[in-house]
């Protein structure tokens, strides 16, 4: 097990005495006092980070990284956005074992959703991105997802278009020449650090016992006695930790996974943990997508990690408590933007 | 030239007394009377539709047509949803020359955009669908685009999605069986009929003179004196006139268009009128979408359908004009939906 620093928990968590005085006035341990105090030993409420002043450069960040996230000129072919495998309408998957790249070709591994991603302290399945910013220029160029042929042709792009030139100086007012590939990546990133999604279970943290039923008490009970919250752990629940996970019945070799990335034979079949908040919703399962149904992930966890056979009833009472991660997303991330049109010199889109 | 009643010109149109009144009180002829006495020989302003009550079969038939507008799993893939060809974000149009369909295949004809599209007299290129009730309908079953095998495919994935279910009964609450492939068009159809974009040149019909620059006007006055507006004609500047129009240098038979549908042979090469509403953002041109400037795409039709060859001024001046009729986009459309999640027994995507 390999653990970031827990700087990397405060972003966007409630801070201590907030919690505790919420705890205190809602509470009063009705129970739930030595679940909240384990849970507690793991996990901090979630809240929603403000939006930024759309004024400040921040502000104007967020906006045009929210263009780009919809725009598909970002592909070659003119038609693969960020928000089609990320669809922000479906809590940020698209609910594909593997999502289809550039001519119809299935992507090697599962989508993971773009909801509460920027609080993991690596991206990709196999952690090859430092972050949320560096994530979102890969899939731009991988010729298998949108399959531009160079970040100097995605430049070429965005370039010729005078309502985003206007926006990348609004949003870095101290660089010269701001459209840039990297800083793509910092737009896309700062309107992704706003994707988070608060939910019951949150409420719970904070100290509103009555935010999970006694089901869900139940399954929260069992996930922190299993031991589950080692690996899916953080504010994301997951997305924290890297962890050896080898699905039976695999063909061959099967995915290397980190391995792929780092060379360390340690790294073998090692992937991220994946985060649980919206478990619910971002079905199919594991890095192959090969797993459609919660209960029996669940089921595999238990087996393949923790080598316990767990009883259905457990199961079940997991898979409830797994449901009070399902949180809101913000409305911000609903609405969507106009996109600003092609000019004469625009590239056009390439279907080859 | 065939027409249509004019009471078809009656849907999303200010009376015209309210239009008259204003008019006097804003404009008082101050230059601009015959230009607007000619305008209105051919239009009235447009207005938005109010959204139906959120508590109303019909406020219910919106919601879940918005729904069903966003959802991919209407195609066999799972990939493509009405969105993705006529994306909202974007003018109701994709950007391409021809869509990509199930298989990343290109489809024969340009995608027109959805906005104002409930104002046309029939659907598609080719008139063969009466309404956007019916047009919806069919791209879900074309092999080339969504692909589903049948609509019986169709229902089984919708009915077995609770959420869904429920939704179609709020809809269509004297049915004994809502859940038909028959309602699925009415409920898209429902959310595209309020997909109405009313823009600067409705405030000039409706008396305000200063909606429109000097420019502009002046290329209105040329557009109207050509007779651009006996095909452009109607609420959607467009949508109710079938037409002749070949494009020079076609290889071979090119598209036959309307005949395929009618087997009429006086039906060949004939298409319908584009709507010209928001036509600076719904590039490239024409059925082909071949044309991606619309100076050449005023040329052009300048020449084919009129035997004149436009100066470059007069062109550039019917070019500032039609900007004027860029709408905007209503916000209840540019706000995304959550979907309902998939179930057990939902049918899955399948990329083949």
């Amino acid at each position: 097990m390999r653990w970031k620093t827990l700087a990397a928990l405060a972003a966007g968590v409630m801070p201590l005495a907030t919690m505790v005085l919420a705890a205190a006035a809602t509470n009063k341990d009705g129970g739930d006092g030595e679940l909240l105090r384990q849970a507690r030993k793991w996990y901090k409420p979630l809240s929603a980070p403000p939006l930024p002043p759309a004024n400040t450069p921040r502000g104007a960040q967020v906006r045009l990284g929210k263009m780009l996230f919809h725009d598909a000129r970002l592909s070659r072919s003119g038609v693969i956005s960020c928000n089609s495998c990320h669809n922000l309408a479906n809590y940020g998957v698209d609910g594909l074992p593997t999502s289809l790249g550039h001519g119809f070709v299935p992507g090697a591994r599962n989508s993971p959703t773009v909801f509460n991603a920027a609080l993991h302290t690596r991206q990709f399945w196999d952690g090859r991105a430092r972050d949320v910013e560096e994530q979102a220029l890969g899939p731009i160029l991988n010729p298998k997802e949108m399959a531009m042929p160079a970040s100097d042709a995605v430049i070429e792009r965005i370039a010729s278009i005078p309502e985003y030139v206007a926006l990348f100086k609004a949003s870095f007012p101290k660089e010269k020449d701001p459209v840039t590939y990297h800083n793509i990546g910092q737009s896309i990133g700062a309107f992704e650090r706003l994707l988070l999604t608060p939910s019951r279970f949150d409420r719970f943290l904070a100290g509103d016992g009555r935010a999970l039923s006694v089901r869900e008490k139940r399954g929260l009970k069992r996930f922190l006695e299993i031991g589950c919250a080692s690996c899916h752990a953080g504010p994301a629940m997951g997305g924290m930790v890297f962890q050896k996970f080898k699905l039976p019945n695999q063909e061959g070799e099967g995915d290397l996974g980190r391995y792929d990335f780092t060379k360390d034979p340690n790294d073998k079949y090692v992937f991220k943990a994946y985060s649980l908040r919206n478990i619910t919703r971002t079905y199919p399962y594991f890095h192959d997508g090969s797993v459609w149904d919660l209960g029996e992930a669940v089921r595999l966890m238990g087996k393949i990690q923790h080598q316990r056979d767990m009883p259905k009833p457990e199961i079940a009472d997991v898979v409830a408590f797994l449901g009070s991660t399902t949180g809101e997303i913000p409305r911000h991330a609903l609405e969507l933007p106009v996109l600003p049109p092609s000019r004469a010199n625009t590239p056009r889109p390439s279907f080859k």
